[in-house]
């Protein structure tokens, strides 16, 4: 399961993946489902590796999933946490992450609520020569790389089981609803679903979708100067991506939607005027799903509030619903990642 | 050690054990227990599987237990805490315990403050075919399973170290004092006890133990049908359960008293007058064992406030006291429970 | 590697711990070192016997240390954190601590906000014969042997990697620069560094250095005396201990310069006028250190307050900073101390 042509040492952002890259994670995260298959479960390829897992913003779902992970390879595992940290005692965040490293940490998965910190930490490593890979595990609303790369071996996953390839995007419509403006989840997935040839249909409310929000991505020559450079797939994507202020036109012939999570706090910041006339214009319905394509599916990255982003009965469908295989992918992928990165002399 | 006869695939309460089930408990504990005292303290029973602990209402003493239980069973362990989870970003309890069966959990073990959560969650997971086995440790005052049979198999094991069986326990007179009315420890002993032919006698001043607090366990045709459906032991228990108000008359040649931890909570409920009150009604203290028989031996859940429930001396003799035996069952018998649920097809 | 000659049950402090127990201790940990440097980075040294973290005063960075310490020991290892414990439920520490003892635990870590706990849960558990060996990390000012240990392999190494010696302390100049009356960690220090021969100067404003403060260590007859009775190194060393209010003097031809940490309480207490001021007066500085050998290394045992008790170019100058290897150190030197306690019958 060696793969000697990854190279890089940290996952941040999605930004400059190429097809290559996404490729080589689908087949890695599909040959760990498998081991994840089996009565025993683990494989020894981080065998005497720390991970440790700085996670100063906390979370449940997302660290039990990397600490499964983690296991799974046979590391071990140490946790930060922020409350009881040295961080209140006046240390710097790069301190911490040095008192890590020289403790012998290899591979650090990182969550921080504001955004960089995963960049400024990784250049840090690199700086001193440290060897140790960082994977980005979400800052703020910057990127989550892994949760893009979970959906994108989903959908594959949901396309050919066997054989999960980035090919079968191609030209496949995908619809992302909800708090896109902020959420590091969209952002991640926008980079990973238009270099992978899908096309991107973005829906919110004009306060969570402003005009200005496709700047960022519409980088079509830069983007196909870096595909290119790749010397990889013949296929170089443009990056086809839509923004819409109204559900029922984006959902037409959509593949896939991808409902995001509506945070409560957008309420009293005055961006939305309730979670009921939030549902009416942008909840996902089954009459609403009948727009789509027949084979139309449904996913979330969760926690789901049923009712708000799609009705419970969605939720509970295992035909439409790809919640979830989007859980059980995570440890999947989440698994390729730490071993792809820490594989990286 | 593998039991073909166990097919409970949840342990939620214990209203409707068999003295079968309560008997293959105590011999699977009994072969952990061996385990234990080895040099190698480890069984691969359990290995590859993931056992989830969602424990909603923080504990450290159970949670050890079990934790420690897991590990002796060579199993991957998932700590769920509800500080900083999904919950509190609108997910329900079911999604969360979804996401964590997603993640590959087969065994979830589950404490909440709210009576019937386990129960919800058990129904769940059988309706969607999960597999998955469902262990309560305390919801609320309802039960604490685990609990009950760590201090059944402490008796038992007190009367014949080498072969705990619960044809013992017949005719031993057994009494509970304490905070009877809220208690899930009091609850589960109770059902268990009288099932494998104990007397049971409740202790309590009257605002901890009305009268109708026996209707809940006086269902004798119902018990007795129900053993009976069973195929069991050949000698069918009636719940022979007793209310006291005082002490005193209740210890007459007891052979063993039960000391329920009191909350200090209580007295703002104004249920009780002050502790002190309390202890000299109804504290543990050695000359009141002098009603008991000569054998009498003390038990107590812990935690324990000294000279409240019993007095210091008691919980420091090693001839009177079972607490620290409780304590050391509690590991062997909760790897019982997690075997034996763990292995049901 | 086993050790026939080490007998300390528990390691509480440093007081009367004589020249052959830091040379065991050095050569224990160099040995650990050496494992950690491998591929595979465990030992089957305590596999199968739990080892339980008792840190009543909550801490990321020491817990940490310990916990991959316990981990490349193969030991199982248990948590006990206060929050959400039995403490708040009334119960004693001395029963916290016997029911963890109960569960199977045959080593306990244990931190605490007061001086005295590890001592009295040591005594306690001697007394009923139970077998457990104590660790003290951290006990208010009392004593935090580890850190020391740590820092004595980590000088010890520094001076000679392949075979560190206290030998190689004899005459050397260590400067103590900070909080001192308030430190357990340089009180810990004292007690080694001055009983491997060292000369060991203390730095700090009289608030924080009174003159009495010397009583507790200026102890020549019985330390010699105690010394001699463990029938040791031919060198009895007297205790080299000097007090000095201003920093420039005390530099001078230093070998080793320690910085303790500055806890921003101090200000509220009135002990120091500012952070800034402190600097000035106390903070090593490269200008500073010209004063000391060329061969000076300078120390923190973290978490450092960059710009207060050292400069931040300092703390990255690899030629000058032992601050990374004190950290790698810890993992190492807790190994050791784990391994020898743990081996006492």
């Amino acid at each position: 399961m060696a793969d000697n042509t990854w190279s890089r040492r940290h996952i941040i952002s999605l930004e400059d993946f190429t097809p290559d890259d996404y490729q080589t994670i689908l087949q890695t995260a599909a040959s760990f489902r498998e081991v994840l298959s089996r009565r025993t479960k683990k494989v020894p390829a981080l065998q005497g590796q720390v991970i440790t897992n700085l996670f100063f913003e906390p979370t449940t779902r997302t660290r039990s999933s990397f600490e499964l992970a983690a296991k799974r390879l046979s590391a071990d595992i140490l946790n930060f946490s922020p409350g009881s940290s040295s961080l209140k005692k006046g240390e710097t965040i790069l301190d911490t992450a040095k008192t890590y490293l020289a403790m012998g940490t290899s591979l650090m998965v990182i969550r921080h609520q504001h955004a960089g910190v995963p960049t400024i930490i990784a250049q840090e490593m690199d700086r001193i020569n440290s060897g140790v890979g960082i994977l980005n595990a979400g800052d703020c609303q910057h990127a989550h790389p892994s949760q893009a790369l979970l959906d994108l071996f989903t959908i594959c996953t949901s396309l050919d089981a066997a054989n999960p390839h980035i090919d079968q995007l191609q030209g496949k419509k995908i619809v992302i609803v909800g708090d896109i403006l902020l959420s590091r989840v969209a952002r991640s997935n926008i980079w990973s679903l238009t270099a992978c040839g899908a096309e991107d249909h973005l829906v919110a409310p004009p306060t969570l979708l402003p005009k200005h929000f496709l700047k960022a991505f519409k980088q079509p020559d830069s983007a196909v100067a870096k595909v290119g450079q790749a010397d990889s797939h013949d296929v170089i994507p443009e990056r086809k991506l839509q923004l819409h202020w109204q559900l029922e036109p984006a959902l037409e012939q959509a593949d896939f939607v991808m409902a995001l999570r509506l945070q409560h706090e957008r309420m009293s910041q005055h961006l939305l005027p309730s979670l009921r006339e939030y549902h009416q214009h942008f909840g996902i319905t089954r009459q609403r799903l009948q727009l789509c394509k027949p084979t139309v599916k449904v996913m979330h990255p969760g926690p789901t509030n049923r009712g708000v982003e799609l009705t419970s009965d969605l939720m509970d469908d295992p035909e439409l619903s790809l919640v979830p295989m989007q859980v059980t992918s995570g440890v999947a992928t989440r698994m390729a990642l730490l071993y792809l990165i820490g594989g990286v002399k």
